[in-house]
């Protein structure tokens, strides 16, 4: 039985997250009804990961199994055409029977995207930035950030970067690289990958990093806020407008 | 009584347009009802153009008068904080009492957005330019389009560009400027500028170059579409998600 696996680019905003929910409006339940219409058949798209309610993805991976035999790039093209406008899937490719995108996957990044400050002139939150990036009136300093930043990376117990009720096993995950990168002048992202995330990391990552860049945190106490391994010692969780899943990597 | 002008920047996708209709969201119904709240009085916003349903506004002015007198930044503070998130207002000026946003108006600048071409590693439409871009898969070139758009610029008859119904009693306009600019791969924009527009003017001017772009129409048949003086003879209007209104210049 043939299984393919897409890239998947979806603008979260008008979705309650990619995972299925009754009666509610997902990424993973529109694929499928698209997908099933092309193939004929029954069938479920597995995600390499569960993204939130609003946040988008570029890079996410979608597996699906079928009984016919297609060749990838017209399958992707059909599936496109009865996709919702907020949905595109790319780079289709024929995986192995066995392949798992979410326990093969070795890598994740993700990016989230700010804008930030106010003045006369241009007091007010992006327009058409709204759905893709975090605002915030603050002033902010991207470089003082990145110093935070640099200190995650590294195998680290993150049980202070995410929900007080996890329900994991293990908080310990490996940050490969974080960075802060000013990309105009009231416009920063964050980049940030690793062998995995615990939920709502990224967002807490970015809250806390968003304290440094207003100078309420110092990039030294970064240490601090991991030894707590406490909820509380972290910033805010932003929201998941900013958040995109950018791509997952397999061996 | 003062009277106060603001730019107005807009995100035309849920919108009916600029002018007020019964029962449909329109810009004009939104930015009044913030500036009623503000102001405490009943007031007309006039803006210097209306725009379609679905076009955006960088540029738009729009402008009232009120009993009270109010300092301009906190005025247009105060509206932004009331508006919905698809409408922004900046820049607040006093003007004169007898200012007419639309007869005062000396030039016009707009904005056509488009994305074109498709592979197979990218065969589809924007996703999240979705909303503010024209997408043709065809391929396009851009340096040619640039060609037969600066034929258009002077003091022409332009009853081809216009639709047939146009109620105006002349159909002759001066295009300041006219230009095809590639921005990317796949990406190009049209800016033109100029006294005045006819009506769905500049996506038919669009739609035209799109012609040349693809390869049907030669540079040098822009004066033949002009001296007709016919719509038929120009190409497609083009939908409304690529245009943005720019700017408006007052003496």
């Amino acid at each position: 039985m043939p299984r393919y696996s897409m890239l998947v680019a979806y603008d979260g905003t008008d979705f309650h997250g990619w995972q299925k929910q009754a009666g509610l409006r997902t990424v993973q339940e529109e694929l499928e009804r698209a997908v099933q219409k092309v193939v004929h058949q029954s069938c479920n798209v597995v995600g390499a990961g569960r993204t939130d309610a609003g946040v988008h993805a570029l890079g996410q991976v979608g597996v699906f199994s079928a009984d016919a035999e297609f060749e990838p790039h017209k399958l992707a093209a059909a599936v496109n055409a009865r996709l919702p406008e907020d949905i595109r899937v790319r780079r289709p490719t024929v995986v192995p029977e066995g392949f798992s995108p979410i326990s093969d996957a070795i890598a994740k990044g993700y990016r989230y995207r700010v804008r930030f400050g106010s003045d006369d002139r241009a007091p007010m939150r992006p327009l058409f930035g709204r759905r893709t990036n975090f605002w915030t009136p603050h002033a902010l300093d991207p470089v003082t950030m990145n110093l935070a930043a640099r200190r995650l990376i590294g195998t680290h117990d993150f049980a202070s970067f995410t929900r007080k009720h996890h329900n994991r096993e293990s908080t310990v995950r490996t940050i490969h690289d974080c960075m802060v990168t000013r990309t105009g002048r009231r416009r920063l992202r964050l980049d940030v990958c690793g062998d995995g995330f615990l939920h709502n990391m990224v967002r807490i990552v970015a809250g806390t990093l968003l304290e440094v860049g207003r100078g309420r945190v110092k990039p030294e106490q970064i240490e601090q806020v991991l030894v707590a391994r406490d909820r509380t010692a972290a910033g805010p969780t932003l929201p998941p407008e900013g958040l995109f899943l950018m791509w997952v990597k397999y061996p």
